[in-house]
């Protein structure tokens, strides 16, 4: 442990009425996205992060888009000083009071908890940052720290690869922190280093105008619901899982057994799983394979068909059209524009008047989990909450890091803080403050790492 | 041709304002059976209905059952002479005047074109029905003539097997005439003398309480959705519709040559088929094998599907259940509950906690083609509309005809009237001159043959 950080504790202890205080305002604000009618929050929202960046003795900037602005603070020790970016979003999800045992709009502090909405996703995780920030700008430290805090990630992130593109080599950095992801067991820090990517597609049959009756037609009337099922059987084994459309995994990046170690030392637990999604079954019950195929392994979902009968009872109809609603979760390195053309070609052979269209398409993402910038998080994770992080992938896909990786050609880090009690998404969202103060701690470790290193040539 | 015929046509000629009048007031109450708002209409067309019961000079009770009534009206001509029952309904489907160019429910009289809601179905034909009593009544015609008019055909006539065992042996016949069906062309007289029977079903896969992120389960949880298409593949090939549950067709009664010979005669017509039903391509495109699909074939079919999203786009979620709604046609001699349960331990056997449930059943009819009875029907079409009729089946199910024939014991014939022009269920519905004069001359030349037979033993 570095000398300089000898005074740290007694830095974090002190910081927690301030933390509180700036978690409480920016709580207070309900910035959520996806409702037009918060559009005022929203620029409030960056208003006052643009304050608390400032207090905190950073530069600060709030950028429009064609959207909601992008709130970028920046301390520059030099340019020839690493540089670190931490992303974190301000926006929050919708909260409906009835569901919530405090109001979500205003944090209620109990003991450690923190309730509120935005508390854990993602404001407390940024003002953790903020709070580490306000250390190393104090003590001058020689390393370049700059915050990218959007406020769109709720809804996808729309405008963010343009905020990217049109900042340009403004946002030059060495490496970047998304501090937005959840460990997998409380006890166990973990950092995401991938995730899977994601092609959403559409396909349709269409035989006729309008619905008929299965009395009059059925028989020599194409049944659009069942070609449609047919398809799907023909492209994945609906009890396992397999993916059946040839060379769809040929440019998988296999998963090595050391990468399942870790996948398992994380605290992942099956029953936990299971009672945390509402599942009461599973393709399979042992925890490396279940680990294996929502980390590293693609899928073929259907996640609904629209067409014929939906109503009580059985109604008989054969409808004139069908469409199946469908995505394939990608892993490293696979191409989510290929695989869509594998797999349309693959139908389109089979069935030639079936219309397979794209939806979305985000490619998977790898990080590092060795190497310098790897190393360093895991040993400002371990200073800081006595464990050393377990290295895992995300099963699902965030826009915005393979924007940044794609466009600041720096790695990626996933460094997040929230525990999966917390409540993502859900009523009664909390933060609490041991994951602030081992918060604060892991990015102040993490910033002296950087300022420990030589000038640039 | 017998003698007593010989003054037919002048009667015919001579009843065409009767039947017109008969036919406006009853098109112009609007008994819709679906609509409870119209009950006082349907127990309006019970009454006006008997009245023209007796104004024909037949005995006529109106019938209560548990839902709305039925209309009896007899002619007795003696305990020792043959009886023939004749069933028609006289309750109609809604219609909404926006689609109209005339109004529904006012008769509309253009030359022989008689517009209406009810006109070709079915009160068109049950007066035609009538109107040929009369002359029999008139002449004292050694037959017993007993008119069945129900009055909730289009719900589904679920007080019909009721109304027939509460009646017992007063509805005792030697042959019922069904006179509500359509030819398959305009130019050529067809009797129906089969039906496929029905089964339906809904198989449920649950594997869950809520939806789940496809990011976050993907890979391991089960996809209900992908399960149900792999069951429905295994029952049925999904392009060619064959059935693929061994034993499903064990029992199948196979259609002859000389059937489908008279199936072809029909003037069934493929683009004429698809047309009507708004087909834009089929599983075959062969006359006699759309034919032989339709009428004698089973089928396996899926009418919707429920669970998942079926929005705008795809969201990519796991849904925790999903339900097929699933029916199999039938033909001679599959019995319903005996293919259900064949299906169900086959789906089960494969997925054991498939949850695979009956809705509803209703066994397939095959009627005489051959023997007295349908060659008396063939003979009095052919004087009246001077072609034979084409014996076809229809591939829809008919449940008052499967109770009559159950119950009654007694051949039931489907004598019907209506051309595939006039509109059934459809707007502008109606019926002519022409199918009623001659459906007169019909119903007459057949009195006419079951008076000419020999009394009782």
């Amino acid at each position: 442990m570095p000398d300089a950080l000898e005074d740290l504790n007694a830095y974090v202890d002190a910081s927690r009425p301030e933390f509180e205080r700036r978690l409480a305002e920016l709580v207070a604000i309900p910035g959520v996205s996806a409702d037009p009618a918060h559009a005022a929050d929203i620029a409030r929202t960056a208003e006052h992060a643009a304050a608390l960046l400032r207090d905190a003795g950073l530069a600060a900037r709030v950028v429009p888009t064609a959207g909601s602005p992008v709130v970028v603070g920046e301390y520059l020790a030099g340019p020839d000083r690493p540089t670190v970016t931490i992303y974190n979003h301000l926006d929050v999800q919708p909260a409906d009071p009835a569901q919530w045992r405090t109001e979500p709009f205003r944090l209620t502090v109990d003991g450690e908890r923190y309730a509120g909405r935005g508390s854990t996703d993602d404001k407390g995780p940024a003002l953790t940052a903020l709070q580490a920030a306000q250390y190393a700008v104090a003590r001058a430290l020689p390393v370049n720290i700059r915050f990218v805090w959007e406020l769109e990630e709720e809804i996808g992130s729309p405008n963010f690869e343009a905020f990217v593109r049109a900042e340009g080599s403004r946002l030059r950095t060495d490496v970047v922190l998304v501090s937005d992801s959840i460990w997998i067991a409380a006890d166990r820090p973990a950092i995401d280093y991938g995730l899977r990517g994601l092609v959403t597609f559409e396909v349709t049959i269409e035989t006729g105008t309008n619905d008929t009756h299965s009395g009059l037609t059925g028989g020599a009337a194409r049944n659009p619901l069942t070609e449609l099922a047919g398809i799907i059987s023909e492209c994945v084994d609906p009890v396992s899982g397999r993916i059946l459309v040839p060379g769809f995994a040929d440019t998988v990046a296999p998963v090595t057994d050391e990468e399942l170690d870790d996948f398992v030392a994380s605290g992942f637990d099956v029953a936990t799983f299971m009672a945390a999604h509402g599942l009461t079954s599973l393709r399979s019950a042992d925890t490396r394979e279940v680990l294996r195929r929502v980390m590293a392994e693609p899928t073929f979902e259907v996640h609904g068909l629209t067409g014929g009968y939906t109503g009580p009872g059985v109604k008989t109809v054969v409808p004139p059209r069908a469409t199946a609603k469908l995505s394939a979760r990608l892993v490293p390195h696979q191409d989510p524009q290929a695989v869509f053309a594998l797999v349309r070609d693959f139908i389109t052979a089979r069935h030639p008047d079936a219309r397979v269209e794209l939806e979305a398409a985000l490619a998977p993402y790898l990080g590092p989990r060795t190497g310098p910038y790897a190393e360093a998080a895991s040993a400002a994770v371990e200073y800081a909450f006595g464990r050393r992080p377990a290295f895992v992938r995300e099963g699902g896909s965030i826009g915005a890091v393979l924007t940044m990786d794609q466009h600041l050609r720096a790695p990626v880090i996933l460094l997040g803080l929230s525990l999966p009690s917390h409540g993502y998404h859900a009523p009664n969202e909390h933060y609490d403050w041991t994951q602030a103060a081992g918060g604060i701690r892991m990015f102040v470790h993490y910033f002296h790492h950087l300022a420990a290193r030589p000038a640039r040539a």
